[in-house]
């Protein structure tokens, strides 16, 4: 049976370690946040975010105490910690709390660290004391004590001269009330609140951990491609120079991220046909999830698409125009991988001989072998695996796209990431986790930057409120990041079967305005929506055949996306995630919420009609009290697709959404600046 | 600085340990409830409750696992573990539950083991290709070789013959779906559930801790009083034998915890006077809360109340009605306590040589010396306290009120508790904590068995509903019992004063019934409520002087009492405290709460008048559909102060409580068997 962590401390056996263990404790530091898990995985934020951490200290009595926040580099040495002083934000909560702003991406250690403050008990009392006009005499002989042991731990420093000099104005006091005024003054506390003795501080028994990611992390637009259908010839595959040929019109579109499909070598023993059939005809190009044939595996280029070389060539390119490229990786091979024949060991087979392909009882995925974690020579595939993801940040990619992550073990992504993530913290791990929420929330636990989430499915107002609640205020805010995709290579949601254009506008403005990071899978522009009969998936799905399209075909919606993008990049509180919330619309067709910068310097509200066959009116209710707008105050409003501007008073007023023209409304509002008629400026 | 526990587990700093450290996680088990602060206090229960554990397990992929609930006492040896199969009760949200009854007084340990279940996912798989007509020939083949392993795995036990002939029916059947038949019978199943493989199983990385007290833990009616106050003259102290007299009366009105008064020899330096006076008067007793003089300590007892032997007696008379005695433990010393003489260096002494008393700036209380227990020889000093504690168990005592525990080190008090209840596991320690709420948790976590609350300054009926249910439902009931007490010696609240009698009687209901452990102190039966003017303080308080009553005295409400321990005794539904649930009452004067056994075999509603001056009419809801009533549906309703019975249609009914009368009615509603026309049983 194997422990994986040592649960000692948790089970005090024996009355001698109890005692040990417990004496130094007398100052509790406890229900510190942000903590996940008691500590066992790292917070996230981003470059530049401030990370404020609060906890509850105290000790017995009433004698006072100081803390601080610690905080370090992973790689800094144990001594080389930042330490910011803890405010006491309420007394009677013993709440304190700390903030301190992230500059670096990198992962940093933070802690808390308490002690007795003595002197500030001595200043308490005695200040009470002589209010009371008691003597204070041995109060003074005390408080003389403590400076004289600041000054011995002092000694030698620059405070030196301010410690001679603090008792020469007190022995020159002329009695003991003078005295005590000299050792209450600000100079004194300055000079003794830097030479606290800390000898017995008490340390909080855990270090947590932050991973500082690029903003690029929370904040950006993504476009999904398949490389080979970027040409013209439908017949074959395009190739890599096809892809960056395209990359200027997604770069206009407003998209910061280029996602491509599996690149890799296609299996060509079991290769699937079109519409996923069971076997290719001759010449069908079969699915790029069916990794490897003898051109090569997960480090190989599909010699269709170019080589290694044009690859480099393309994400340079996107580069140029100030996009990263994310990489899809799928753990799992096609019966003809190389590694089949190099590492046996990491599959398994079966007692005829044959290899265990991939089923889902009674379906069977004769074109996919998944890879045995639980075989032999584990450790060994851990690293291949590694080498995969370095040899792609080698070629220029910042940014994967893991697939089906929660049917690999939770322990591998932790290893793996962290491996990556220690030389190269800006790459960014995206989970495809269309699982249970367990598994969905362990794996952006250890360590994925961002989630598939079930926004896919939430269509109408009380589940997209709730879910979107659950998402931005509720624990796994902390550290799951959620990446809102209204259709995949795999999902086409019945919603935009039915829905048609308006559908697909409805669902792009709500993955653009509630999430701060969000995607489109290439097709969406076009209104590509023909199911396979009653199921949510593609017909003719570009997964198993060559395709091509007229990218300006009538109906396309690049315009409106253009605009959605314009739009989020203007308003930097559409950068933010956490700060969605909902509010009041008399329509339940339509919903209605706000983003808001920190210090309101941007403040955004939408309106969207869910409903993509009918246009509704609706009554917003904007929140103007947390605006800080007065019931008769004016206030500005720009409408930003359409660019109208209003001045309105109260917080209710009706909008009428169409969908078959927009279904969506963005209001920027500004407070308008109130004249105080009787102190005017002007 | 000190790391009272080491942290390194949280932190995982090299790449090497986190492969060795994650490897075997493969199996999550998550979010383990009942669970207080990552394990590191133990959950509390009582004598025959049902210990239930949730868990989220679940690991990639589709294979199935088991996992089992593991239970021993904290001596028992690590192999002696208890083990029930846990049920997977929401496949969704990967939810695991098991339940198991504690038998005994003793501190038990918890975990989770879990591990693959390959032959779950073969039954499964088999199955659904079985279903769909798909060959299994080499699902047979693979099956066997389970059985093969797990029969070698029960070789030499009962078991030989069952895998044996299982083996040979499986050998006759005449083809695959024969053979895969056998393998699929509940034969088949029990056998392999018997002998799983838990070679790689992994276990949860925390051993928890559930203390199981005695059920008077949870279920008590406290007495408290000053001992030397229970006589008849006065001008001198009573003696035990006074208080043995009492003690019918005391039992009759229904109390099964008599709690006394600290019964320590008094100091005579600095002694106080009548109402808190600084100087005694020749003659005057001084407080029982400044211990210790030349006539001995904290194990000595008080020469007037009678000699140890006769304590013992006490003791031993209350058994004999069925009554355990709680003792006060105040850890402070009057200034001739011997101990500061024989220690020292347990003190804290001025630059003048004085002893430092206690001071509350401006306030000083010179009549009491606080122990430093952060100074020298601190382990002699626990120890010391300790044996404080044993002596007095030594002399009968089961129960400890602990005074102001708060300004004690919570190290010391985790210390201690465990110490006493690993010898003495019936042992019941009540803190006094009337502090911070960090600090009054704090004290339940680290093992105080019960605590006092804020219910004493809770009056009115929306902070009562919000306190009531913070205790009852938030985190804190699995770790902090709230004892309530409507006055103590310290305390008696506005209310009170103001109120009179039909306060009394409310807040003494209030306690009895919405707590399932709750005290009076004595002189309570008799409406003493003159204040201190200006004070939540007695005037003349026995704390200061000694005292006596006409304990028959007109106006009494020692009837009152009785009635309410005689109802308490008699539904069970009262002894529990978790179960207590508001509901509807027009009136904002009258509260409306309910409390029904698990089973539905006792179900209480109590309705309180909370104004003691005016009567109020108030329209109650009783739940009807979670008592699983029809709208339709007669239910009978017994009042049990008047013993009216009643049938009852509907939720709603209106009562009137007049506090001069009886602020408060209690219900005992029971369904009524409804007969049914189309199946009569008769």
């Amino acid at each position: 049976m194997a422990h994986a962590e040592t649960g000692e401390h948790h089970r005090i056996a024996t009355p001698e370690k109890l005692a040990g263990a417990v004496r130094s404790r007398s100052i509790v530091i406890q229900n510190v946040r942000p903590e996940v898990d008691g500590g066992r995985y790292a917070v996230k934020r981003e470059v530049g975010d401030a990370l404020t951490v609060d906890a509850e200290i105290f000790k017995d009595g009433h004698a006072k105490i100081a803390a601080v926040l610690k905080v370090k580099r992973y790689t800094d040495a144990a001594d080389q910690w930042t330490e910011l002083p803890m405010e006491l934000v309420n007394p009677g909560l013993d709440a304190w709390r700390a903030s301190i702003v992230l500059p670096e991406n990198t992962r940093y250690v933070y802690t808390i660290e308490a002690w007795d403050d003595p002197w500030a008990t001595w200043e308490h009392d005695i200040g009470k004391k002589i209010e009371a006009g008691q003597d204070v005499n041995l109060e003074v002989i005390e408080g003389r004590k403590l400076i004289d042991e600041a000054k011995a731990r002092a000694a030698g420093t620059v405070d030196d001269d301010g410690f001679r000099m603090l008792i020469e104005r007190m022995e020159a006091a002329p009695d003991t009330i003078g005295k005590a005024e000299v050792m209450r003054s600000a100079q004194a506390h300055d000079l003794m609140n830097r030479w606290p003795d800390r000898s017995r501080a008490i340390a909080y028994d855990r270090e947590l951990e932050v991973m500082v990611d690029p903003v690029r992390a929370r904040y950006a637009a993504w476009y999904e491609m398949a490389p080979r259908s970027q040409g013209t010839d439908p017949n074959k595959s395009a190739t890599f120079d096809d892809c960056i040929k395209r990359l200027p019109e997604i770069r206009e579109m407003g998209f910061d991220v280029v996602y491509l499909l599996p690149i890799h070598p296609i299996g060509k023993v079991n290769r699937k046909g079109k519409n996923n059939s069971v076997t290719a005809e001759p010449g069908e190009p079969g699915s790029p999830y069916a990794i490897g044939s003898d051109e090569g595996g997960h480090k190989a280029v599909h010699p269709e698409l170019g080589t290694e070389e044009d690859f480099r060539r393309f994400v340079a390119e996107a580069k140029k125009l100030g996009m990263e490229v994310a990489m899809d990786i799928a753990v799992q091979c096609a019966p003809d991988h190389p590694w089949i024949k190099e590492h046996p060991d990491w599959f398994e087979f079966r007692p005829d001989g044959t290899i265990r392909y991939a089923e889902n009882p009674p379906k069977k995925y004769q074109d996919i072998v998944n890879v045995n974690f639980y075989g032999g020579h584990q450790m060994e595939l851990w690293e291949e695996l590694r080498t995969v993801f370095e040899h792609w940040v080698d070629c220029g990619v910042t940014i994967f796209r893991v697939d089906n992550p929660h049917t690999k073990p939770v322990p591998f992504w932790e290893w793996v990431i962290r491996q990556v993530k220690d030389k190269h913290p800006e790459v960014i791990f995206l989970s495809e986790a269309f699982t249970r929420p367990t598994m969905l929330h362990m794996l952006a636990k250890v360590g994925f930057s961002q989630s598939y989430t079930y926004f896919t499915w939430r269509n109408f107002r009380h589940e997209l409120e709730m879910y979107l609640t659950e998402l931005t205020q509720g624990p796994g805010k902390e550290y799951l990041r959620p990446n809102f995709f209204p259709t995949t290579p795999d999902i086409l949601p019945e919603f935009l079967q039915r829905g048609g254009r308006p559908a697909h506008m409805i669902r792009l403005v709500l993955a653009a305005t509630t999430s701060s990071v969000y995607g489109m899978y290439n097709g969406y522009e076009l209104i590509e929506n023909t199911p396979v009969p009653g199921k949510e998936e593609f017909l003719d799905s570009e997964k198993y055949q060559y395709k091509v399209r007229d990218w300006d075909a009538p109906g396309n919606i690049k315009d409106y996306v253009t605009e959605l993008n314009e739009i989020r990049a203007e308003n930097p509180a559409l950068h933010e995630l956490e700060n969605l919330r909902f509010h009041g619309s008399s329509d339940q067709n339509v919903i209605f919420y706000g983003k808001r910068t920190f210090d309101d310097s941007n403040m955004i509200f939408v309106a969207v009609n869910l409903d993509p066959f009918e246009p509704h009116s609706s009554i917003l209710s904007f929140p103007l009290e947390e605006l800080g707008i007065g019931p008769e105050d004016a206030f500005a409003v720009e409408e930003l697709f359409s660019g109208t501007r209003r001045l309105w008073h109260g917080a209710d007023h009706e909008v009428t959404l169409d969908p078959q023209d927009n279904p969506a409304m963005i209001f920027r509002i500004t407070r308008w600046k109130q004249v105080d008629y009787y102190n005017p400026s002007y």
